[in-house]
């Protein structure tokens, strides 16, 4: 299971996936769900992949094998961040459409975040379903999820504004998914985790944590020791019973 | 859709559900999830239901149908719980065998939560499954949800500890109910809530939570205030960037 988050804020772009894959109980890998496409100066894009990991390999596939070839499928000559959401969007139904009468309902499914910046224009952040229709953050919906999402949500819920800054938001970001991975074994480190600060038009904030970094660690033991405080600081109920 | 909630401790249990039922979108209701069944002094039983609104009242309207006939459907003639739940078990399996071939795969299934005491035994919680067996649980594995779990369920995975005193594990118990509830609007109030005392035999504790409640507002107020601060306080990120 994947849990895929991206979050838009005025400074930038967070994007955050987990490593695991499952195809059955003894094929539990680790595999890049996050890839990121660069050209410092003039567009950076950042995709990241959650459900049938044969899916969403075969379409970042054949995006790549489509760089500069000037075709309607080259994400590197796509003249919006619209444009190149919707050459996802294509190449995902079309995958699912090959692959579709050789599997059950919906088990070739996938879906996609997809974000970035093209020079002159503003930062942007698309969730691709798997139908290959997809949807905008924007400030009054800042977040989007794909995969295990339930789980890490309801922080988001709480504190998430666009108005963080991208240091403060990635701690959120990284909650989330130490929600998730205390809920579901099967979301697990490493965690893939990019920020991007709106026009600098370069991925040089590109982190990974191990399930022993350091900071991960320390994070996720302050919040759990915080919020049993935070429990215990809460009001007793004082309404009284029914009967 | 529903969410349940089951608490063991030491000190007793705890049960809660929300109220809202939807029947398509046009039919969302409040009914009533949770049914006490009560002869004080010899023993309490708490029934919280998840699912098929229509499976779920055929199955506890056979439960009450059966009241002191003394037979082996009877709630109140069974010598423990586990007898109960059983009871409880085989008419959800025949409910839903009934309905099943009137339905969609699946659409008449329901769960329950289903916990209480008997004189002379300890206090027990189990989760009754479609399928009709069911589980226990214990010092290990304190609580046990129904319906739409995820949303409160890290929550609970920081917090509950059995251990923890019926006051407690009320507040940890309405802020689940409170996250799901911001992050799953066909959850909502009013949350019935029942407190058990061990050894009480007596169902003397029970809450209902409406939308206006002000201990709910106030608890949710202060805990989504104290989240926002915490996460403030977390330290910011020290692992350098990859590139």
């Amino acid at each position: 299971v994947t849990y895929g988050l991206g979050i838009l804020l005025r400074d930038g772009l967070i994007l955050a996936s987990d490593s695991r894959s499952n195809a059955g109980v003894d094929q539990v890998v680790r595999v890049k769900k996050m890839t990121i496409y660069e050209q410092p100066g003039a567009r950076v894009m950042f995709l990241l992949a959650a459900g049938n990991l044969a899916t969403t390999q075969s379409v970042t596939e054949y995006l790549e094998q489509s760089f500069d070839t000037g075709t309607l499928q080259d994400l590197y000559a796509a003249a919006t961040l619209f444009d190149a959401v919707q050459i996802i969007g294509d190449l995902l139904r079309g995958q699912i459409a090959r692959d579709g009468p050789y599997l059950g309902a919906g088990e070739g499914d996938a879906s996609f975040l997809f974000g970035g910046q093209i020079a002159g224009s503003e930062h942007r952040l698309f969730l691709v379903y798997p139908a290959g229709n997809f949807i905008e953050a924007s400030e009054r919906c800042p977040y989007l999820q794909i995969g295990e999402t339930k789980y890490g949500k309801p922080i988001l819920d709480r504190t998430i504004d666009p108005d963080l800054s991208l240091e403060e938001a990635t701690k959120v970001a990284l909650l989330s998914f130490d929600a998730t991975m205390r809920s579901n074994l099967s979301v697990g480190p490493p965690i893939d985790l990019v920020r991007y600060r709106a026009g600098s038009l370069t991925a040089d904030q590109v982190h990974e944590f191990d399930s022993d970094n350091a900071y991960l660690r320390a994070l996720s033991k302050a919040y759990s020791e915080g919020l049993a405080e935070l429990v215990q600081r809460m009001p007793v109920i004082d309404t009284p019973p029914l009967g």
